[in-house]
């Protein structure tokens, strides 16, 4: 089911851009939705996007990536094995507030006269910026600009510049720069959807030391459960011939730098404020007040362009890796414009380098920095939705997010233990390592997630040719995963002595504890099949590290002969007589859901019916034997794709945003193009139009990732199960399709543009490099890096 | 499995005794297990085997049957429908204090130097009695009884006669009676055991009024959240030739009346202390203390011994109508003596009574008033369990159990709804007939219910001939769970066009959400078909009452005739290779569960293993399908019940206290007589022996019900299916079992009684009766009140 958008914005008021996302009008009732879009980060920090002046707010937020209070879990009635701990992100200390007062009238945005207002994301510059003439009830014209960034150059810095400009009087201005520790409350109503974060009633930000100077306040606050350190620092600098004073002052949990002038019309003010975070677990309070103080020290005095400079930078250079531009996708009816479309697909790529690019030792949030829903958890998303886009953009950014699973094996083993099985297994949720669900039937019993971290991974390897970080990491976390699976599994007489998992939930949550899920046996022959190889392949390579492994695993080798009978012997559901591979093995025999009388208004039906009632009905939440059709696209036939799509596409309600992009891949390869290009619009304009309805609590970076997968893999037709890189682009009939996507390729940057009837490929960056076009091998080089191949 | 017995008593200690549980030597560290045993109450009040001293304590306990505190269900991650109030059973103010200090030194078990110690619970009696001599440090020999009893006849009322008389030399003697409403911390650590209540970590009872006058002292609280008052008043009678004075205080939630006495040797004291509870949720504290005065008043004066008389009526009737005699079960190896297994039979017909006698506006709960395990929640084993010896030995106590569930129809209507369901859908487990249970998949999953509670319902009709009650309640319960039923289940294609109910838990926890669970599938059918019965038989018989039913309800006759479909064509899993009934649609095809390598102390499994890990192997945490066969019985050829029965036996790991009674029934039944004896000897045992390892939470009231079904269903051969009574009495090779059981059936009372080839029927009261003998009717009559046939 496509759900429909739920924004479709009047054009004056929000007019469609290719580079920003523009609002020219304050509109209260969308608050919560804008603060969403209109975030600001780095994969380290993020902010949501408020209002300089502290309010409206819909869901305050200032998050850092892995910054993370504990609590309890309390169950009703609990049992063996429960994830104990809970894990949310903080609300951290709020740096973005700058209040203006005109005669000592606060500016409001709900009863403000405003002769002009623009505010925009603008996505080349990587800035939030807002712009505005307000009328003062005594008919002061008050031109008003403010600019905000998140630095992506340095990771732990967020800047203001906010101007103002009394154009026809002279007036008292008084400028308010605070920073604040202890949280309003958000005017969003609490409770009711498990999506939405934890609410802590308690403060969690336990003041430890201040420091105030100048223009500089740095507050220091402790996480009550978790025991971590925080450490937030502003500093300012302010320009204006206009005369003033400036006054500091500050207690544990506030501070404020005050800059009272008397306005000259025609005369403005510039004030710059820096801001910094740092966070530790272990750093004394003292040392991390100093490294926030180092960090305000770089900057201070500089003023707003040269981070505005180097933001830039960063931004020309990840457009030109990474941008896509396609036209084209627009012409069904209904649909939006080209433009619309490219602004689009800009915003979402743009927000997924927010939630990544800076993540480093974490992992990359459900919901990015964008809000806590999920409490800021990672999930299997980041992996199977977001990755792919950062393998062939960013691959260092893939290879950190690697990096952080390999960091929690050891927690993972621990976890394995607990489960009553060998090997490693992956939290489903989690920030620190450990296992954080809650609810198991939709959460602990996802073993497949070992299998999507394993999948990523070969798909990082393939992409970027680091065996490196397999010989050191990977084959490690191989070896664990397999076995993990080849105990949880089991050869099953009643199936023909085939090897069975039982138990277990797929990606699809409307269908939990179910045995022989089709997606997790595929996932998990995979990750069989690709520990043995990689076993086998270092053993004959580097028989050292393959010794060295070994002895530190204690690997049998009968072991590897176990996973390779298990993979090979794996049970694949498929019913003869409908000629479809069933989801589970209880998927056909359960009562069909009654759509005709489900009105769009009960879904997510995970919010209006009993799972009881949810489970034993034939209805999917999410994209499951379709997503196995994507992901492993070698093991079916096109025949059987279609039979399955067909199949499985009336039962999807799509009430997870992961559902829309991979049905849009699957129904363009199958040929169903109307469908492939309404499901790829819901994902492109998930957030944009509010297509889940719930984007008030952050974006759906996932979703956002599966926009690109649609363009390359789905659009592009690109092809990389095999370890090459093979383009089948689609010619879709009565389209008018262009793309061109730039990839990064074995180190490598070339782009492939698809127009019409012609694909071209063009190195950019790097040595000659081997590609394929519809299984055909072909070479670019230096000297010929171009190539240009019919569309079929 | 057959767990061991854990306790097997020193016989010096612990005398074997046919009527009284004895305990000749304190024993420190079975406190708990033996305030459990020892405890006393009458189905309204329960107090636990404290000692009246008031410590050491394992676990305090005074229970007022459906009196609870609420509090709100905390989920880690919630979802639509999840039960939202938890209900706990209050551990109400205790009154059953009595201290004593000779010389100002306390008695305190501990530390006393005892010259003869003799607790016991005399089951002929209804009290709990304890005599001792205590020589005290300074060589003072102290004679001490107390008698404890709650009394059948007065539902409000317990008694405590304290006796006390220095043997050898003067001494200042006092006895401190309190009462209080705060209670200490249990010795028993908390948590980790789901079985257990939940623990309260702030007050619960708030005090409202108080009122203390000579010797009586009364304070009345109420619940915090739950908002129910309790008013529990204390009064004495004092008799003594020594000189003593009396000084009586009270505060919020303490009382105390001192007696101070110089006693002079050879010269006894006595108090009674009398104890009153009055609870409510409407009556003013005013009202509530005036009521407990009224009874006070009604008994002070008297002393002891008219309420140990008119206790001591109430148990004569009891055991005429209920005791059952037995000799014979002690003789395979390992074996307990003949009067252990007697007095095993008492202790559980006797703790039966305590559970329900005076229930009469409430439930019998799990633990009865024995332990606040399970909340102090009724399940359904009320039903199935307790309910055949209520229904053949006190059909009153029968009626205001069905009554009571008749109660919560509007709720349960409310439940069914929420769960997206027509008719009716009882809880799980509740005390205030809102769905409790915080686990769904163990809780509200158990749709069974509504079938057990029907079940139950037609037993008691069949053998009272109550068609009143049939007419008034029992056929609109009928109508809404028939319903339920209906709209639960669908029929499914893959199934051959049969009527399938999934997504269900059966009583087996061990597998829990699955389809077609035998065990549901056939009482759901029972439930149907009795529906439908009972419409028609409406219909042609009191036209009046059915067409008000039919008003009510809107009872459409298409309906009636969807539920004869439904019920005719249900789906019955049976496997043709292995010849037996699967219990669900997957068991077959789940792990098998590694046995051999499964120590004893890693039972229950749910205590050591991952719900997860339990539910993907095959094995049972309790008769399943056993159970049907047991209630069904009809519906199993002998042969289909020897195969599942040596199938689903070794599955069995007996977790729950439910399944060896119910095991027993069946092995003896298919001719499997040592494991039947075994199995009987476990259920008889349960609490006497510590079987299941936790009788310190209270006693397994079930498993006691249960002990009485495999006397008279198993040993007599008592089958009631047909809504006749028939006896097919088992002739136990090898064995020389002797067995009188007393029965009430349609208002006569006879007995049957078999020893060793012969069966003898005797009428004892009421009119003639029609009964069976391996299917051969013959009547019993005042003239001819004896009926002997052989035992085949």
């Amino acid at each position: 089911m496509i759900h429909h958008e739920r924004v479709r914005p009047d054009p004056h008021v929000y007019p469609p851009d290719e580079w920003n996302v523009i609002e020219k009008k304050f509109n209260p009732r969308i608050i919560p939705h804008t603060e969403t879009i209109m975030a600001v980060g780095n994969g380290y920090l993020g902010l949501r996007g408020c209002f300089e002046e502290g309010g409206p707010i819909g869901q305050d937020g200032t998050f850092i990536n892995g910054f993370y209070e504990t609590w309890p879990i309390v169950y009703g009635e609990t049992a063996f094995g429960f994830a104990k701990t809970g894990q949310t992100i903080v609300n951290a200390t709020d740096t973005k507030i700058v209040k203006l007062f005109v005669d000592d009238e606060p500016f409001w945005l709900p009863n403000a006269s405003l002769r002009s207002y623009d505010r925009r994301l603008n996505m080349k510059a990587g800035m939030l910026e807002r712009e505005l003439l307000w009328e003062t009830p005594s008919g002061k014209l008050v031109w008003m600009r403010s600019r905000r960034l998140v630095s992506f150059p340095h990771r732990h810095l967020a800047a203001i510049s906010f101007e103002v400009e009394v154009k026809n009087a002279e007036a008292p201005v008084v400028i308010s720069s605070e920073i604040v520790a202890i949280h309003r409350k958000s005017i969003t109503p609490e409770g009711g959807d498990p999506r939405q974060a934890k609410v802590f009633h308690d403060r969690i930000l336990m003041p430890l030391t201040q420091i105030s100077q100048g223009q500089r306040i740095v507050l220091c606050h402790e996480t009550k459960s978790s025991k971590m350190h925080l450490a937030c620092g502003i500093d300012h600098d302010f320009e204006t011939e206009n005369s003033y004073t400036v006054k500091t002052k500050h207690s544990e949990d506030f501070g404020q730098v005050l800059y009272s002038m008397n306005a000259v019309p025609g005369i403005p003010a510039r004030l710059t404020k820096y801001m910094v975070y740092h966070t530790t677990a272990t750093a004394s309070p003292e040392e991390m007040c100093d490294r926030v103080e180092r960090t305000l020290d770089r900057v201070k005095g500089q003023g707003f362009l040269p981070l505005q400079k180097a933001q830039q930078e960063f931004m020309d250079d990840f457009w030109r890796r990474s941008d896509v531009r396609v036209t084209g996708l627009s012409q069904y009816p209904n649909g939006r414009s080209d433009m619309e479309i490219q602004q689009a697909v800009r915003f979402n790529l743009f927000h997924v380098l927010q939630a990544s690019a800076r993540a480093e030792t974490t992992g990359v949030a459900a919901k990015g920095l964008t809000g806590s829903a999920y409490e800021g958890q990672y999930f299997w998303d980041a992996e199977i939705y977001i990755m792919p886009f950062l393998i062939y953009t960013a691959p260092r950014v893939a290879k950190n997010m690697l990096t952080f699973r390999y960091q929690m094996l050891e927690q993972a083993k621990k976890r394995a233990k607990e489960l009553g099985m060998k090997g490693a297994m992956f939290p489903w949720r989690t920030i620190n390592g450990e296992e954080a669900s809650a609810y198991y039937a939709a959460g602990t019993a996802q073993y497949h997630i070992n299998a999507d971290i394993m999948f990523a991974m070969r798909k990082y390897i393939n992409a970027t040719g680091d065996e490196e970080f397999l010989v050191n990491y990977g084959a490690e976390m191989l070896v664990q995963t397999a076995r993990m699976w080849n105990d949880l599994g089991f050869f099953s007489e009643k199936k023909g002595g085939k090897f069975c998992i039982n138990g277990v939930t797929g990606p699809d949550e409307y269908n939990t504890v179910v045995d022989n899920n089709l997606y997790t046996n595929l996932m998990a022959r995979e990750n069989l099949r690709y520990a043995v190889r990689t076993v086998e392949w270092l053993r004959e390579k580097d028989i050292r590290s393959f010794e060295i492994l070994s002895r530190k695993l204690r690997l049998d080798p009968g072991e590897i002969e176990d996973w390779k009978t298990s993979a090979e012997n794996m049970f694949i559901p498929y019913d003869e007589a409908l000629g479809i591979n069933p989801q589970d093995d209880s998927f056909l025999n359960k009562e069909p859901w009654d759509f005709e009388n489900t009105p769009q208004d009960r879904y997510p039906l995970l919010l209006f019916f009993h799972p009881l009632t949810i489970y034993r009905h034939r209805v999917i939440k999410q994209a499951d034997v379709v997503l196995a059709m994507f992901l492993l696209r070698k093991e079916f036939s096109l025949e059987q794709k279609k039979r399955n799509f067909q199949f499985y596409d009336p039962l999807t309600t799509g009430d997870s945003s992961l559902s829309s992009c991979i049905q849009s891949i699957l129904a363009l390869e199958i040929g169903e193009y109307e469908k492939a290009t309404r499901y790829a619009r819901a994902a492109l304009l998930m957030d944009l139009a509010d297509v889940g309805g719930n984007v008030k609590d952050g974006c759906h970076i996932a979703s956002m990732g599966g926009a690109w997968m649609i363009l390359a893999y789905g659009i592009a037709g690109m092809q990389d199960c095999n370890g090459t890189l093979d383009f089948h682009p689609k010619n879709i009939p009565d389209a008018d399709i262009s793309i061109r996507i730039p990839l990064t390729y074995r180190g490598r940057l070339f782009a492939v543009e698809i127009e019409g009837r012609t694909a071209k490929y063009t190195l950019m960056e790097g040595d000659d490099l081997t590609l394929f076009h519809y299984n055909e091998e072909f070479t670019l080089t230096k000297q010929n890096p171009v190539a240009v191949r019919p569309v079929k």
